[in-house]
């Protein structure tokens, strides 16, 4: 399965300025980048980075570069794909590039589900859309606001059928201190840290549980 | 399978007291705890409601109340339920009350990890346990800080087999402002509002997207 993953080379990440600084920011982004990319691998797809601009860095995959905002590019490329396939395409992703905790198995669901219904969703925290399969042309993209609202409506007016996929590691990207410490907690319970989690450790951010609640500081 | 849903009646959801005064948290704590109970029992559980005081309403379930902080609360309860049972035990499990975005599906997920590892976890968002499934006495509750971890080096100590579920709905409890957000978006998105989603929209808790992120307002 083709899996388109959008990278924003612009400013990535500002909402964890209190956290990183700008050059921080843009490494840690390419570090997440990097472990979706080997996800989407494992979990047997075929990816595509879908950047503002040329990426910085030897990705293992295709870059295509768009510098248009999310929605219009990613729907140029959904258009890409379906030209010229008729009754029954070839599926097609797109997974977030800041899904740190995404896993092989996570994203194996969500292409499973791809498979059988004409759209699967993994809805975000915060009723955003951090991954979808498209089976049907008629599907489109529509980031703004509450996106996996719009993704509901847009599917059941074009008559498909969807499938939602419940993760929280596919709801989880990560945009705020807060889904740092989501980051750091998984790779400390699995043993198993990604780029992401070791950029993170490298970098001194570390878990901070003194308040109560479960969030990160820097040393 | 026994479901124990601790419930607490001593000041519920304080940090949703930007939103809510203290009789609407009592009673939004109820809905949250009644739709809870529904799933429980829709995906095969038998509820028991492990309370801090006698719960005003009247429940389809058991209510035993411990007037203890939750985790002697909850160890007390699984010694109940081990006590006698020798080598291949019942399972029980441990299911948090606000998990307003909890459905039948999500929870016979996690029943069906608890009846092959000798513990299945749910973490929730921020390190926390918002259910589980022991099938060993060896397994013991903490739920101080990031309990998540804790339970998994619990039993890893005890040398108990892990399963953990991936769940969005179930990573979810309900706690702050942004997670009201969250059940206002899955009850459109799925047109099946429970108790807590319609307690919300009758008290005039509607989504907000005004400022690009997804959040709430009260009318």
């Amino acid at each position: 399965m083709e899996v388109i993953v959008p990278f924003s080379t612009d400013r990535p990440k500002s909402r964890l300025s209190g956290v990183l600084d700008p050059d921080e920011r843009a490494a840690f982004a390419l570090a997440m980048l990097r472990d979706v990319l080997d996800a989407v691998a494992a979990a047997g797809g075929e990816p595509r980075v879908l950047a503002t601009a040329p990426v910085d860095g030897d990705l293992p995959c295709p870059v295509d570069v768009d510098e248009r905002p999310l929605t219009p590019a990613v729907n140029a490329a959904l258009d890409a794909h379906f030209d010229g396939q008729t009754d029954d395409p070839d599926r097609v992703a797109v997974v977030m590039a800041d899904l740190a905790l995404a896993t092989p198995a996570a994203l194996g669901e969500l292409f499973a589900a791809g498979r059988e219904a004409d759209v699967a969703v993994a809805p975000g925290r915060g009723g955003g859309t951090n991954a979808f399969v498209a089976g049907r042309s008629a599907f489109r993209a529509d980031y703004h606001g509450a996106s996996y609202l719009d993704h509901r409506r847009i599917a059941a007016d074009a008559g498909l059928s969807v499938d939602v996929v419940d993760s929280h590691r596919l709801a989880t990207d990560v945009d705020e201190p807060a889904d740092l410490a989501e980051v750091l907690i998984h790779a400390e319970a699995d043993g198993d840290a990604g780029r992401a989690a070791r950029w993170l450790r490298d970098a001194g951010v570390a878990l901070d549980t003194a308040d109560g609640r479960v969030g990160v500081t820097r040393e």
